[in-house]
């Protein structure tokens, strides 16, 4: 696949707004943030936020996204059941996709899963680890054994998702609890990442670990293939030596 | 768990009304005509159907319900969104839930897969042959190697389907396709058992093996727990610091 | 399956003898304390040991063994290689297994897995909580939401298996650390399970939850079927309509 | 990744020597042929036999292989367990390996397997068409729906192997039976792929189809990490306790 590809990141901006800390924080937004440290020579980015027409997921907008990556946290009810529908069927065709954090609650990594998305959570400065336990996949390139992040929202088990098909890191948090933080699932034709850090009162889109991940895992989740759904008829491919007409229904009976 | 144990068939109920050939293979319904073979003095079986007030589903009769087999065709469209929001709820609590033939298309099978459901198919009287790939497994007791078909609608791959947690059967057909035919998922607290024969105009639930797959597989798929959902703010269990020398030997001891 | 099944636990039975701390928490052997806990009118229970012959284990011992629980540590390098052989053909053919802490780097397991079985440790006597991450799962019927152990020696990530399964339970360590400490694997027509708690010179055998999940894996890893290698020279089950003279070695080319 | 990177084509290299009509298919050996189609400018390709001393698989070869290819028959038994575990290990610190045909049945995939590898087979030219059930996997590219050979041996389910972490192929045989031919597993920092098609009496490995799925499979199974086995004891890594009010929001910060 030729570069750059496209990643188009895809933030709720609305605590930026309300809230100085969050603002003080990310000055531009989350989605700027993001999208700063994603842009390169190989990946171009735009960004697209809640409030704009179509929450700025436009068809043209996603005929040219290779991954999307998608924070949200307080307003998951504004976003727009078609929307949802729209960016889900891009995935199954091949469209990636990367999750942030309370991002596990959106409507769109909700339908994608099939659960409830589910968790334990407090917001008291634990200490963050986050344990490496895949090291050789491509999202953990980089990383290490392990990485910090000194305050965090928690987030804790039972996490509501399917069984990962790869589960990558593994996070301990100082108050007792451990949580799943970074795992794929192949759904359709997409790649889906799921990465737990990213409580938006912390500076932790700014940690280099953090950044070099969900940089690991846009370039991962890169689609290979676009294929439409489809649900055909099909003429039998093999010369039928089997007597179509043999099995009358008359014929066939387990009685 | 103390049996006897509950299972509700349900069925769709319209092509036996309309096609006179579906009427004389089944002519109580399909619906009826599984629940019969799945009753039993461990087993209690109701059926509901899709024109019934709430298609049969009421909260009380899911009160009532360990597992759901589910049958769909013609009128998939038609199911209520609520109600499917109501089923699914009650599988991710714990409910099992058995999907048989053209339900891969059914809207709670759908949803709680995330994925399009879609496949090859072909109504030309295929012989299928299911192959047990996983003869360990409770699904698969008292089914031996394989078994026949002898005329089915074909379904073929690709079945836009996640990687089921265990596949237990894969099918060959005469037209030369192969179909995973038995597959499992954990979904929430959930055991859900999809399984492919059953078209409406052969007589496939009247297959000896079809009934012992069934029958297996409701037993298999009956909850261990029933769990609501919740995303609980939780306080910290850890009481710090950890006192390396708090735990002598000695003052360790369970008895 | 009728009851009741033949659980056997098998233990090195070498620390008890060297160190009186371990002596003082195991007065019988600590398969003897394993042993204990497992009787029941359901459950007839043998224990063996390394420095039986055969390490307890002939083949008429296994024959009657539907379960084999291992706890190994200082001398898997005792252990007879052909016994190995013996017990892990005994797995594929449908016997369960229950492999407890330090046996994840037992031979048996080591060939079960592929794989390296390599973790880290310390024996510091940290405090560890077991989450249960799959509350759905037989093994984890009974154990709540978490469990705790106030001090045992601490494993940790990466570890060397392939991806479990299923994933039950991960533990927290107060040092820092993370462990996926409760996986099953399905291999052949057996059941496998491992589980990490049980240091040798911590009483962890006599904690009530500790009991309580390996009672359920020794449930859970019971066989339904025993079914002895093979790989058949197959005559066609089809007939076939393709003629196997049709394609001479010289007819058949792509160059 | 820098490019090129260094592929090892492994044959038993004795059917030619013994069988007129295998040395007329493939006049340099089997290896060679698959050798040839594999080189290019991005991968440097050496081969290594049977009989050549430690079959080719020397410390000094290894080293400089990033992918290991396969292909054994009829001499398994006379590979050296030495080398077999020498190579087990390359391929759990991050060596790819891909495994051909009958090589299902080499010390070396049983190994990393750990289960018995059984299936069934059969030597009467049947046609087989491969399908391709994940089409957005990169070994899949290029491939199409399926694929047909027109004549090869059979194998048939159940195959005697771990659950693949993820199924690419499964093939349809003119006598009636199915077969999962193209799976997958992550073995420590390793990645394995089995590919069904290639008996030595059929021109197979020029089949342009199975060269592409070859080609990829190569280039998949490429290491991104080489890390050698350790058990390692570890120090506690957290610093106790953790002080909740440390970590201000002014505090923290990562530019």
């Amino acid at each position: 696949m030729s570069n750059p590809f496209h990643v188009t990141v895809w933030g709720e901006f609305r605590h930026e707004k309300k809230n100085p800390r969050v603002a003080e924080i990310y000055p531009q937004g989350m989605h700027e943030s993001i999208a700063a440290f994603l842009r390169g020579p190989d990946i171009e980015v735009r960004t697209a936020t809640l409030d704009e027409p179509e929450h700025g997921l436009t068809e043209s907008v996603l005929d040219k996204t290779d991954v999307l990556v998608w924070w949200g946290h307080m307003a998951h009810g504004d976003v727009n059941d078609e929307i949802v529908e729209r960016a889900k069927r891009r995935v199954l065709e091949g469209m990636g996709l990367v999750v942030l954090h309370s991002g596990h609650y959106a409507k769109l990594f909700k339908a994608l899963m099939g659960t409830t998305c589910s968790l334990k959570w407090r917001e008291a400065n634990d200490k963050e680890r986050v344990w490496n336990v895949m090291p050789a996949h491509p999202i953990a390139q980089g990383i290490g054994e392990y990485f910090e992040i000194p305050a965090e929202e928690m987030y804790g088990e039972p996490f509501g998702i399917p069984a990962p098909d790869e589960l990558i890191f593994i996070s301990w948090f100082t108050g007792g609890e451990v949580f799943r933080s970074g795992c794929t699932w192949y759904r359709g034709n997409g790649r889906i990442f799921y990465f737990r850090p990213g409580h938006e009162t912390y500076p932790t889109y700014h940690h280099p670990q953090v950044q070099r991940v969900i940089l690991n895992a846009v370039d991962w989740a890169r689609p290979s293939v676009r294929i439409p759904d489809a649900c055909p008829n099909s003429a039998p491919l093999e010369a039928l030596p089997h007597d179509p007409e043999a099995h009358s229904h008359s014929a066939v009976g387990y009685k």
